[in-house]
């Protein structure tokens, strides 16, 4: 029996290494405060259990391929206010973003082709294009340039003939960059002018802090058949258990060739997608309550690095994770030692090392990715830990 | 912007063709008698709806990426009472039976890989096959054969070196038809001999009725690296809506590469898991009085249509659809005709034509499928209509 290439290219979680030394140290009577994982603590607004709760046919039928008319309709409004009209049928609803970007690959990518992705970036996409044969040209960032990426030179001279998307997260998750209309104008026009996908992950949108606008690619009307948006409901209504999605896009070929996957897989789920068309009635209270809650742990975070010696870290302006570069000789070796060898008053720390989130061997060795989903306490003790564990660490490891 | 050569390869739903004309029909008037889709009308066991509404967390968060230890176990369990017995590490939770077969083919197929599968089948297949670069290699029945498939010297004179597994829904979509105790280990023979893996679709298990016992690949211990199940609350509890299946194999590479993909996805609806897990509780008491029901079905199609002149049709022994070739030119031809110029006493009926099911050119012209998923009277009147429909079409068409 054999197993595809494409299976065999594609990586189990990096993080899964970390999995026993975490439960050796939990059994051995540790606290350990997780700033590695990016499940938000805030609560899902009742709206989503009532209507849940609510549903009372007899038979848990089939939703329609494309999506429920009700939250298509929902997703729809959300752009309208947002002041981008989409048509209903611009409108897909996907198993989670990640439905979303599987058939999104399988769509667009033939063996060889590759799609430009700045790195740092979320490990996942990995999977996503490699099992469609495909693979990531990255774009090089780096935690002195607070790992920003709309460069138009930059971007021009990894495109070549396999090129078929250029893709980012916006605002970025690991690295919290929240792109400039300029920036996002930049990236429009180089895949205008080269015919490539102009692929937005967009699904942390809310999650801004500066009091700019809500921004997406869909907002460029010039590039219609070239920008597709991946959303969902997971983070902005902190309901990643939902598994809802959605892809939109113009683009009538894409649309068409979508619709294929879609059909297959026969539809997404009802009661999740009844329920997650009533979160779109949370009014904007909401939001501005999660935003100013999640600018204050950034806020905490980024302020306890800068007491860090040697740390590097430029102020991120979104989503809820924040990469910076460590003073240790690897992130790797220091998390392992954090669980193993290292606590203060039984409390320890984890992170997710850099390494997992760049496609270039040997970038981000000595960073880390933070993500701030631990309420005000907690995260400053988690910060205060770390602090401490570099500290020790490089006394014990560099003499 | 350039679509993958995969998803080109890949088709719209045949269905879609008789939607317009479908529309145009009620909107004058016509009623329609839907024996095209499989959409049980069963109500799902409340036990559903009640484990949705007792979910008390205020976070709607991830599940474990291989599914919640509760569906798992309640999976294990329920194969246990089958006699057959899995750990919990061999049983993957998806997203339907169709997430099941997508991850699957991903991690079998390369470019120009074969998968044999006797035909007709389940038409969604296709897509999943075709977008992980793999083709379907059929192996032909025929009505006259009642679309028995399990013959040692077909299925060899199939394989090649581009084979690497062969694939059957058993009780079968679209035929009915249940393979005896023999004829699943024939299969399994072959595969063992030949190395490639045995992927038994069984997610029409309960829907047997010739008082046979419950079967599936899985039962037999010598081919634990061979066998693989796809599986799927979907029909078995009416809940169709819910998108949750299984993979199940104790193939530990295998297993390892499905779970990448499983990450990379993150995780499976979580309430529509907890509200499965409850599912398997309901007693053998719901089985046997949908048996009851379905049997009852299975017989009035029957012999409706061995009332029929010129029909060819054979006994379905499970499942709740059946294949039968009608004394007609064209089936397709003939739905369109149904839709668009017959009517008795304004209504009409619908059912699947059979080309849809076959990849081989050609195959299936006079072929439908009906799926009795409608109560005794209305289904009894879809046959009486199916009946005057082929003779008045006859009238009118032969001349």
């Amino acid at each position: 029996m054999k197993i595809s290439q494409k299976a065999l290219a594609c990586n189990l979680s990096p993080m899964r290494k970390f999995h026993p030394f975490a439960v050796a140290a939990t059994n051995n009577g540790k606290k350990i405060y997780h700033l590695n994982i990016g499940q938000p603590d805030i609560a899902t607004p009742p709206a989503y259990f009532e209507a849940v709760r609510n549903f009372e046919l007899p038979v848990l039928e089939y939703a329609p391929s494309p999506g429920l008319p009700v939250l298509i309709k929902a997703v729809r409004d959300y752009y309208d206010k947002l002041g981008i009209h989409y048509e209903e049928s611009d409108i897909l609803i996907t198993t989670g973003g990640s439905e979303a970007l599987q058939m999104l690959m399988l769509s667009i990518l033939d063996n060889g082709s590759e799609v430009i992705i700045p790195e740092p970036f979320y490990p996942n996409y990995n999977t996503f294009i490699k099992s469609a044969g495909g693979t990531i040209r990255p774009l090089t960032t780096s935690p002195e340039g607070g790992y920003r990426y709309a460069f138009r030179q930059k971007l021009e001279a990894l495109i070549n003939e396999n090129t078929r998307a250029i893709m980012f997260t916006n605002p970025g998750n690991p690295t919290g960059v929240v792109l400039t209309h300029e920036e996002l104008r930049t990236i429009a026009d180089v895949a205008k002018e080269h015919n490539l996908f102009v692929i937005g992950d967009e699904v942390y949108r809310e999650f801004v802090y500066g009091g700019e606008q809500l921004a997406t690619i869909g907002q460029f009307e010039d590039i219609n058949e070239n920008a597709v948006i991946i959303d969902s409901v997971s983070k902005r209504f902190s309901a990643c258990g939902a598994r809802i999605g959605t892809i939109i896009t113009r683009n009538k070929e894409l649309q068409q060739n979508l619709m294929k996957f879609c059909q297959a897989r026969l539809s997404v789920a009802t009661l999740d997608q009844i329920a997650s068309a009533a979160l779109y009635s949370v009014d904007s209270d909401y939001f501005d309550a999660v935003r100013r809650e999640y600018k204050l742990r950034r806020d905490t975070c980024y302020n306890k690095l800068l007491e860090i010696p040697g740390v590097v870290v430029k102020e991120p302006q979104g989503a809820f994770y924040m990469m910076a570069a460590l003073p240790v000789d690897n992130a790797d070796t220091f998390q392992k030692w954090l669980l193993t060898d290292f606590d203060d008053n039984g409390d320890t720390v984890m992170f997710a090392p850099g390494e997992g989130f760049y496609a270039t061997p040997g970038k981000g060795l000595n960073e880390i990715r933070i993500a701030y989903v631990l309420k005000q306490k907690d995260l400053e003790r988690a910060m205060d830990l770390l602090a401490l564990g570099i500290k020790k660490y490089n006394e014990t490891h560099c003499k």
